[in-house]
């Protein structure tokens, strides 16, 4: 396999990244909901953690029945059994990521992993 | 362990989510080079797979020895073995995110992942 490959996204309602880049530890998609719109139905996960990232825009995240206002600069881990659904506010929509790892999958990270 | 954090990321030179939210499967940063600088070595890892999303900006990653012209919407897979270094360019400061995750872990997703 090649040592990297790269992709550039554009605007578009959601584009899923682990099939485009060859991803082998994650899952990504890129997701625009337009104003007012949301998810169309509640999820959990069977062994994956999942991270959002808000890119642009404001909603809700509504988890385990807690609605979560969110906006631009918010990150948020969700443990997999957590039932959730985003929603895009009114009057602006909602553009985030959506990283999918498998829970406790991560060994060393940063100086514990690097070779510099 | 709550079924999830929160954290709202503000303009800073380099934050690391790991310990923040309590992420069990990545590591994530987020980080902005100021025009003209660059992460002052080059590196590659043991075991992790990394995924780079440029945010804002503009900037070079040089990628075992090849030099990749980044920008916003940009999105990079690298393997772990890959020896790589970041460059602002000399008039625009470079906001990225950077993924760490372990080569090879990722089980089921999305669909064969979740519970509707």
């Amino acid at each position: 396999m090649k040592n990297f490959d790269k992709v550039n996204v554009k605007q578009e309602a959601r584009i899923e990244l682990h099939d485009v880049l060859g991803l082998t530890g994650a899952e990504i998609s890129i997701n625009t909901l337009p104003a007012g719109a949301s998810v169309p139905f509640v999820h959990s996960h069977k062994q994956n953690e999942e991270i959002y990232a808000v890119l642009e825009g404001k909603g809700t995240a509504e988890i385990d029945g807690e609605k979560i206002e969110v906006s631009n600069g918010d990150w948020l881990r969700l443990s997999p059994n957590a039932k959730r659904q985003f929603f895009a506010s009114p009057d602006t929509a909602l553009k985030y990521i959506c990283i999918q790892v498998k829970v406790g999958s991560l060994e060393g990270y940063t100086m514990s992993d690097a070779i510099v």
